[in-house]
């Protein structure tokens, strides 16, 4: 750290470089390096400490973190026992929860405590919350009582809220200090966060006034008091307030961290955009795997949790499959005499799935982005009825060639046709509308759009091509 | 910004509260309020300038994107116009781009001219990028020489690269200098960026050596050396290096900015969160977005570029449901002399669909975040497959007694239970493998998985169940 500069002309892209005796980290298409992994694995198998010390004492939390994910379940904990002090806990906030929650139950519980006691108040909430009580309690037993405190007090917040995942380390000072009180406090206090941006300014009673950027402070005169220049118009979160809804906040307004009070206004702490980044990331993870019809997996997870998790969705797509099988039943008479129809009832189907899905997957989105509100729906159900419309005509035009060319008969091209328009206009409504009914209702349209959409495109699908060719030609 | 502090001891948790007389501006579900874009309506159909001030003068440049996104198209540029000086041009980086090349089309060029040369380095490029070049060049002939060559130089950068978006303003000094030299420097100086986290550390040539973080150097005493402080542990970006990349590293190293060098390693900006996030946000939208078929598609945009960008993948789908009915025409005889198949068989497809894509969507979401590597994709591969077998077994099961119970044929419930297990299982695979296969040779299996994926399931459901029941039956 106290290296002058001068000297130093080469530049580090990479984590801090390892020694050259170690094997590159990362390989070019970002992955941990194989090379890399097995020397972690030799020196595990060795309980080589030195060794394992050397190959991770320069490495991010981050980079710890993605090396236990990528060990098997038995040499987590022996890495982390090897490296002792040398292992930084932070690095188990990088994991997925499953693997984290293992890792945690194999280790001795005072390590962890130990361990945790070392970290940030954000970051050891977010390890102890994935445990059951009764590990908890133990772990927080062997803590010193004032973290223990701190702890259980962000613990008592519901999950998912801002209280959870807050920094309780600030520096907060009263109006009426001066600039250069501030900076000497700053300059001779050990209990300080390990890295921060701001000053907070605070009343007696500990409420929140507003805040001092860094820069402003520096930018100030001493004898300038911290109440003339703090920037009161600073966006409030409560601890109470739902941390997708506190992501979204520092998202729209390029926050870099936000203050955190509780129900009576008193400050209690920090979220950082760190912390959002995270959130942020959950949420679209999470929009994604509902949108495919999974639950909150992981790839860490166990098979049985796996299996358990993916049946609900399969089980409602089952109903649905069922359903449309029932409205095939309704026309055995003229399968019987046509059997083109049955050949051809899942081109008509399938494309109207895939059309109400694309419309769909868009209005998840715009309503996940408050893209569509209430003064542009109109708007963009009319816009999706057009296209609807448009690529109608056009497929309308394709599949009614393919049926001719394929049987010969010029009447199944019609009743193919029309069927594909009728379908694609109801996947078309059904893709925006859906999403907008179940949004309206407060449910999550990533959810349950996808079921519903296609249950009315498979029913419309198979309904209109049979039912437009029991019209046409007419049998039984 | 100079009110005694004392005095304050209400909160605004929103944006500055507006005046009593104006509507709130978002409602209960964090939507504009219609009141308040009415009154913004109001306030442009009357040219009521004053008013159209009042209502937009204490709002985050967030807001204001967001009411004139909700606008019609012809009051956009009106209330711009309206606002004049009081409209900071920030407020168009918030929009969708479809809406922001309208808005920038129909204002005068001294008008963006005069704005974008306010704004922040980063902005006014992401701005300008949009437009043809043309346009572009009309706007940047009505700047000062000074920004018009930083733009450019910025401009010159591939698009989405860390160059488009970096900051240009920054502070950099020599190691030599003192902590007090680079204070006083802040102090004194009016040519300084909006606002700061730290002070960068450049050779002679301009090349970085490192950094000191706002609360290091307030830290420090005044004599100390700024060589004796700087943080050279640095994650350096490249100027040319892609933004997705970049984005992941500042997801994965928790990183707040970061230093942008050129090929000679010089300081030519900072890279900082905010623009992070808005790619990380853009990339998991664009995955979601691939995922379920569509492109860069936003809500603004026309209907005509709409209908044609989810053309491709309608047209790859028609492709697979033609080849999946050609698959169907291979056993006419046997629908022809037992209907129920045609009732059953999509049975079959669809839930192998459903259970393809949920594999699938889980494989495209590891494989983004690098949570699948080369040490566990065999691991994860195995895993599916007894997923796959579980999940097979299970829904056998049911459509046996679906089958058995609907039409009381025994055989035909053995039939449609083997194919169920054969298709559940060819699901698991193609779900995992298909994406394994993409990703490997370097293309982005969000895009293309799906296609392939359902064209497996599709095949395989059918085929496995009419060739059982042909196997079975012995028809023909």
């Amino acid at each position: 750290m106290s290296d002058p500069a001068g000297e130093s002309t080469t530049i580090e892209r990479d984590p801090p470089a390892a020694p050259a005796a170690l094997p590159p980290l990362r390989d070019e298409d970002d992955n941990l390096s194989a090379a890399f992994l097995d020397a972690v694995v030799a020196a595990i198998e060795a309980s080589d400490a030195e060794r394992a010390r050397l190959l991770t004492e320069d490495l991010h939390e981050a980079d710890v973190g993605a090396i236990l994910e990528q060990l098997d379940a038995e040499q987590r904990p022996a890495l982390i026992q090897l490296l002792g002090d040398a292992f930084d806990f932070t690095a188990l906030t990088e994991l997925d929860e499953a693997t984290r929650v293992e890792i945690l139950e194999d280790l001795p519980a005072e390590t962890v405590a130990e361990g945790i006691s070392e970290l940030d108040s954000d970051d050891a909430v977010y390890i102890l919350e994935d445990l059951d009580s009764e590990e908890r309690e133990e772990i927080l037993a062997q803590m010193p009582s004032i973290e223990r405190l701190a702890l259980k007090r962000s613990l008592d917040y519901p999950e998912d809220s801002a209280g959870r995942r807050m920094q309780t380390e600030f520096i907060a000072v009263a109006p009426f200090w001066t600039v250069g009180q501030t900076i000497d406090l700053m300059r001779e206090s050990d209990d300080l966060p390990e890295s921060f941006n701001e000053v907070f300014v605070v009343d007696p009673a500990f409420r929140f006034l507003g805040r001092v950027p860094l820069d402003r402070l520096l930018r100030s005169a001493r004898p300038v008091k911290m109440g003339e220049i703090v920037d009161e118009g600073a966006q409030i979160v409560e601890a109470t307030d739902e941390l997708s809804s506190v992501a979204r906040l520092f998202q729209r307004y390029n926050l870099i961290s936000a203050p955190v009070v509780d129900e009576s206004r008193r400050l209690v702490g920090i979220m950082t955009i760190d912390d959002a980044v995270d959130v942020i990331e959950e949420e679209a993870d999470a929009d994604i795997k509902r949108l495919g019809g999974v639950g909150d997996e992981e790839v860490s997870d166990r098979v049985l949790s796996i299996a358990r998790s993916r049946l609900p969705w399969l089980c409602i797509n089952l109903c649905t499959a069922i359903l449309a099988s029932f409205v095939i039943g309704l026309f055995e008479t003229e399968l019987q005499k046509m059997v083109a129809l049955a050949v051809l009832m899942p081109i008509v189907a399938s494309q109207g799935g895939n059309a109400g899905t694309q419309t769909m997957t868009v209005a998840v989105r715009a309503l996940a982005t408050r893209a569509i509100g209430p003064h542009n729906a109109l708007r963009v159900v009319g816009r999706e009825l057009v296209v609807g419309c448009i690529n109608g005509l056009f497929f309308a035009c394709i599949v009614a060639g393919v049926a001719v060319w394929r049987f010969g008969i010029a009447d199944l091209g019609v009743v193919i046709a029309a069927a594909m328009l009728v379908n694609l206009i109801a996947a078309a409504l059904a893709g925006i509308l859906i999403p907008l009914v179940i949004h309206r209702f407060k449910f999550d349209p990533a959810i349950a759009s996808g079921a519903f959409v296609t249950t009315v495109t498979d029913l419309v699908g198979f309904f209109s091509f049979l039912g437009f060719a029991a019209l046409w030609f007419g049998f039984g």
